[in-house]
């Protein structure tokens, strides 16, 4: 696939779009943790939002008014998941909303708000409003940088990327920031992401561009497994390009989608890279499978796995675990007919078994920062990829340690 | 449910059965890693596999001779699996079982094998050969604690239990021993378990005692969520102890297997409490599920996040993320009905959220080796529970180092 040229800046690298990031103490005190994003004038809006059954109440506000296809601003905050809070969690979400409205002067079913961090405590709405007030005054054309540090919770980095392409001969821009180190995996999970473009795309179009940009992105990182209550990525499009209206039907479509999937997919990098206590990101492939079910749940038995994750940490290129988890993913595994690979070396060859002088050119594989492990099951052609890391001291410390 | 008289011994507790357990040098040199565990004559079997498509060459060999219903002798061995060896892998197999046949003087077709431990390695033959001529000269009705120590691997302490119970007046007795600490979750896992009784009982009754008393013991453990290749429970009846044959017409087959179940529970409990780096003992329960599949669910993806197993790791009563685990198990979950419970203590009541002083409460009911963690989903009669225990940094020290 091509790769389209990088540019400065996240979420405010697309015209049209303004962005801050405040400090309003609802985390750290003195840390930003209110941001807040708006389009010069109604944008097209997509959304994809989380599968889990428990949803937060900014999920359950949102899902409604972005069904609509247009939002002008959205407003979120770190430090405090807004779920779990039953009827008061939902008014406070309204409550947030239409005070970004009255700030801007615009229509309050045209502000979304988002929210991390703790699950079951109530928003501190004297400091958020507060804050989102200050927001709105601060809101700037650099204020990307800003508003991506305000979205970080256990992130130790801001997360942010923007690429341009040509479409009608035309300058578009898209890029986006996000957050999200923990509580992650395929199907969206405590991840927030935003993406802004300046093409002029309609909404049902954009729609379409981001649930497939999504699907090999977004929901092909795994690193502990959990999902959360509040995973949204939002796509809004400003139309300040003056591209002809992106569709299906135009010529530049697959490029629009493939420059899309480029921001969604380095984002999604960026976060397993950060994931909580990581110290390798891996590139998990399946091949040769039967089905490509079977190549994504055996994938994802190997991405998950606790005893797999461990080993990648101890740099330890223990093939007999990724058959293991593969064997009880459900997929179909012939021990006879596997083999698994770590970078181009063959750990394990249908049977045979790499001798120590083998093991250990692996585990100069495993020492760099990145690696791929690769099964082919020899069985069909069904394959899949996922994005992940090892399992860490510092992730049970991270975890042990936060909140209460 | 009624609790027997617990007894002392473990597989040799029960009439007509000798053990022994010897270094071979298998495993760390100088410790005990060859076991065999035999019958004074031929013995009722019933045995319970591993569910993972990649089983391992004993778990192969042993399906078929187990079916017969008739068995001897079973040579354990601890520090090489035997798992994805191939055609060799089965050969060897063959071999030991013929080695213990001869040493015994018995057919081999009665004699079983399992393995534990590293997968991929060839059995170092000459070794476990040996260890199984020495293992055979020292049977004794005394050899059960020695055997129980062969087989551990990853293992603290020796895992064994004994009850006593009288079917037509006359002492009965079952006990065991079985070896697992990672790699283990509901449907079997690097567990190795074996069950004798001098109860006369034929191999079809003893295959139905069997797995009702795995499925509400060893298939109700959780540590990683990992499923082995060689996982193995076996039942072993001499028919010694001489009362009526045992049948579900036999007016005390439910005490039979009532006690049966007793000693499957403890066993599969020191296996939890054994967990790799475990420091808490958990028993998840789910109740007011929609179904029993729901509750069943709902308790497994609360047993295997890493996010919940690290809060209690941290002593941390973060009920917000056992409702995201509840929430994303595929389980009907309503966040404005459900409650969670640390021990009686209520964290979370339908929106309502439990205050600083009530959280540290649940801190001190934390603190305790052992807790329970209740979900109440409000949504209807099914139910679950599943014993589990913490993750901590002990279990990334252990299982980045163990193997290679």
């Amino acid at each position: 696939m091509k790769v389209y040229e990088t540019i400065t800046g996240g979420v405010t690298a697309a015209q049209g779009f303004k962005a801050a990031g405040v400090p309003a103490g609802i985390k750290t005190p003195g840390r930003r943790d209110v941001a807040l994003l708006a389009a010069d004038s109604p944008a097209a809006v997509a959304a994809v939002y989380t599968t889990n059954q428990v949803a937060a109440a900014p999920v359950k506000l949102d899902r409604v008014r972005t069904a609509a296809g247009q939002a002008q601003a959205v407003l979120i905050n770190s430090g405090c998941a807004n779920a779990c809070t039953g009827e008061q969690g939902i008014r406070d979400a309204e409550t947030s909303a239409r005070a970004v409205a009255a700030e801007l002067g615009i229509d309050e079913q045209l502000v979304l708000v988002c929210s991390t961090g703790v699950i079951g405590a109530l928003l501190p709405m004297d400091r958020l409003l507060d804050g989102a007030k200050r927001a709105a005054a601060a809101l700037s054309r650099d204020g990307g940088d800003d508003a991506a540090h305000a979205i970080m919770t256990t992130d130790t980095v801001d997360k942010q990327y923007a690429v341009k392409l040509l479409i009608d001969g035309i300058d578009v821009r898209i890029g986006g920031m996000c957050k999200g180190s923990g509580m992650i995996e395929p199907n969206m999970a405590t991840m927030l992401g935003f993406i802004t473009t300046d093409a002029s795309i309609g909404s049902k179009a954009l729609d379409m561009a981001l649930r497939e940009a999504v699907g090999v992105s977004f929901n092909k990182i795994v690193v502990d497994g959990d999902r959360s209550t509040n995973d949204t990525v939002m796509l809004f499009a400003s139309g300040a390009a003056g591209n002809t209206e992106l569709n299906p039907d135009h010529p530049q479509w697959r490029e629009f989608v493939d420059a899309l999937t480029q921001v969604c997919v380095e984002l999604a990098k960026k976060m397993v890279m950060d994931g909580e206590g990581a110290s390798k990101f891996v590139t998990v492939r399946v091949r040769g499978a039967r089905s490509e079910r079977d190549a994504q749940l055996a994938a994802r038995a190997i991405a998950k796995s606790p005893l797999v994750k461990t080993s990648w940490f101890g740099l330890d290129p223990n093939w007999g675990r990724v058959i293991a988890a593969a064997g009880y993913s459900g997929a179909e595994v012939d021990d006879r007919r596997a083999q698994i690979f770590y970078g181009d070396l063959c750990a394990y060859d249908q049977g045979k078994v790499a001798d120590a002088a083998q093991l250990a050119a692996m585990q100069n594989v495993m020492r760099e920062r990145a690696f791929d492990v690769t099964v082919d099951l020899h069985l069909g052609t069904g394959e899949d990829m996922l994005y992940t890391c090892d399992l860490s001291h510092d992730y049970v410390t991270i975890n042990a340690e936060y909140t209460t």
